[in-house]
């Protein structure tokens, strides 16, 4: 049965703009400060930012099971905990209040002025506490580049890739939100033809096109995840631009993984677009041959098909759009994702960031890093101001939008957006 | 100037049995739950548990700056971000306390009751919130030992091992104290000469002996924190089993690392021992060779001499030890490992953990893993009911002590104890 938070025909009473990312039909969740210092977890429909702390205390949930101080939090882990029968309760009224044809909020100018926000009112937060982040690597598509440049091109994949969806553990202390600048990170490399290493700036940050999902408590230790039920357990998703320094990377990663290469920095969008709001945008996932495991079979559409675009913008300068790539590109889905993850008996908490790892697509202006668009740096990007980019420069802002649309909807995430800044400079003494 | 908690004359009006690892000189820190069912955090001396929450509640602790529930929480983390100079003033002050000479409690049989409890009427938590977990790789016969086993025996270590603290991210959602049992894994591995994998419990469970720190706030985003200066950020040590599945880690791992290979469960002791109770048994770190990079470089003696044990327990068994090696071999120090972690500008928190890597010797007798005393299960090891084992069965039961000794006071970390349960079977339906 289709939510009825979707339904393409429902209008509100705010001013929502054209092409807004946040149509009443999203009702997304996040964190924000607001004017008068407070933070409170809300919504956004159009350009306004909606305090759910208020709405609550004013008596707008009245009926639906919820703590007096559920929206009052910084960060979204517990109200994420009350389980997806909860979120759809929240949604559904806010669906409701928001309604063209509801006169309650809309013909109350007090409770107006105390729960809308203009966005240059609010400055956005973390919107959870990150217990564990974890990164995939399931794009078939940008495993293959990345294998036939540092590899084998007759055999890019390694071959366990088509039977697992290969992840490895992240950083979550230095997962900031969009609009926190970043700096460049010092770091060990081994230079070209080289016997010892060097430290140094790292002279080759990238980005990586990413989206993440975020999960409630899911299992108690020992016990897994079935595929079909993973995403029950699927709170919502974000943009991530998941930084990466590549020749801090090259020289680090045998036989552990990548670690200072990535933790420096990863930025999210800060507002989590539930599965629920995705629903109407379903696709096939790529066929996958050879059949998975078992454990990793699943039946239905368990795609999304969520236009993405990054472009960069120098100081001082205009954006250019450098690449357009899709998740629906993506080989293993987060149902399998977060099946994998669990079969051992992980345990996943609330707040808890999967990463979808590189989202690539099948051609070279589908690819979603700089590694691949410039072909390791064999093949600059020209940008609008004449300026060419084998990587990302100094100053440099870095900014990824994804967006759904069909049937005159269009549910979008925003954006994550951030500078990279030059190295640290430590002060004289 | 010697710390003169750590005055090795000194001596408790507490009953403290000989050869006890918790003499009046340790003064750790742990969280534990009490017989009225109430968290508190607490020190041990003996074979008693002090809770500190009811010691600064009645008045113990004044003078010293701590908000009224600094003690009255179920974690430690916000202890630890109030820094060492808190923390050495709070050991002070427990040192007085407790001290043959001083008699405030010690003649107040009503405090007393209030704040002494025996060890059987309490229960050991997860002492922190581990916010992040970072796994290093730092001795060099581990590393070499595994490179013999699973690379080239001539070429055994890695290029850049002797310039790197090698290391890598964990999972902290699961880890669990001392007494939880775990159970064996599920996953995928590849059969010796198979094309496809299978999928089933993994045969090759194993343990890996660590030591791991626990860390302050150390660092804003974006700084590193200069080697130097990087003890001062570290609370304390404990005891950590880093459960292995060594079959599924030779599938998962290439090429992002370990990852459900590790993530189904670590185990650590419960009690924080202090750097300050450690200080008397700082011995001089193997020899560099090559002299690491300047970010590395740091002086005085940053090994501890610690004594570590392993034993395996069979059901119904009796105790047979296993393996004997010791923290000083460590080739990398905790200071040099946080150095490294941050020099990028990684974010490090107050409850973050860092695994040291499996503490091998020199001897075969001093290896720290089941993969390496048994060489990939080439060998097994006998126990005393006259069983074998290549790696670790179910219900098993694996032990890890450890401690320091010099003029006559031992400070120790009590142990890290963990039955290995079979796989886990779900409910029929």
């Amino acid at each position: 049965m289709p939510l009825k938070t979707n339904d393409p025909t429902k209008k509100t009473w705010l001013q929502v703009p054209a092409n807004s990312d946040f149509p009443i039909q999203n009702i997304p969740f996040g964190v924000f400060l607001t004017r008068d210092d407070i933070i409170t977890i809300g919504t956004r429909i159009g350009d306004y930012a909606i305090d759910l702390g208020a709405l609550h205390q004013l008596g707008y949930f009245k009926g639906i099971p919820l703590t007096d101080d559920i929206f009052l939090q910084d960060t979204l882990n517990d109200f994420i905990s009350d389980g997806k029968k909860t979120w759809r309760l929240v949604r559904n009224r806010i669906s409701e209040i928001f309604d063209i044809t509801n006169k309650s909020l809309q013909n109350n100018d007090d409770h107006k002025n105390i729960v809308l926000f203009t966005l240059d009112e609010i400055e956005m937060q973390l919107p959870v506490q990150i217990g564990d982040y974890t990164d995939f690597y399931s794009s078939k598509e940008h495993a293959t580049n990345v294998g036939k440049m540092f590899r084998d091109p007759e055999n890019a994949l390694l071959p366990n890739w088509l039977h697992i969806p290969v992840g490895y553990h992240g950083r979550s202390s230095s997962i900031v939100p969009s609009g926190t600048a970043i700096r460049r990170p010092m770091g060990q490399t081994l230079p070209d033809g080289a016997d010892l290493p060097v430290f140094g700036p790292s002279k080759l940050v990238d980005f990586e096109l990413e989206m993440a999902f975020i999960t409630t408590d899911a299992n108690v230790l020992g016990e897994p995840i079935p595929v079909e039920d993973a995403e029950n357990y699927i709170f919502g998703m974000v943009l991530f631009n998941d930084w990466s320094a590549r020749d801090i990377q090259k020289w680090e990663y045998a036989p552990l993984g990548p670690f200072l290469a990535k933790n420096f920095a990863s930025s999210i969008s800060p507002w989590i677009v539930t599965l629920d709001a995705l629903e109407p945008f379903r696709v096939p996932s790529p066929e996958q041959n050879p059949t998975p495991l078992p454990y990793l079979r699943h039946t239905g559409k368990r795609g999304f098909d969520i236009s993405l675009e990054v472009s960069i913008t120098p100081e001082n300068g205009s954006k250019t759009v450098i690449t357009r790539s899709n998740f629906k590109y993506m080989y293993w889905s987060m149902a399998q994702q977060l099946a994998h993850h669990t079969v051992n008996g992980c345990k996943v908490n609330s707040g808890d960031m999967m990463g979808s790892g590189t989202v690539s697509g099948p051609s070279p202006e589908n690819y979603g890093s700089m590694l691949e668009l410039t072909w390791r740096g064999e093949n600059p990007l020209k940008l609008k101001d004449g300026s060419t980019r084998k990587f990302i420069e100094d100053n440099d802002t870095v900014t990824m939008i994804g967006y759904c649309e069909k049937a005159n909807v269009r549910i979008g995430f925003g954006e994550v957006s951030t500078k990279l800044l030059p190295v640290f400079q430590p002060k004289q003494k």
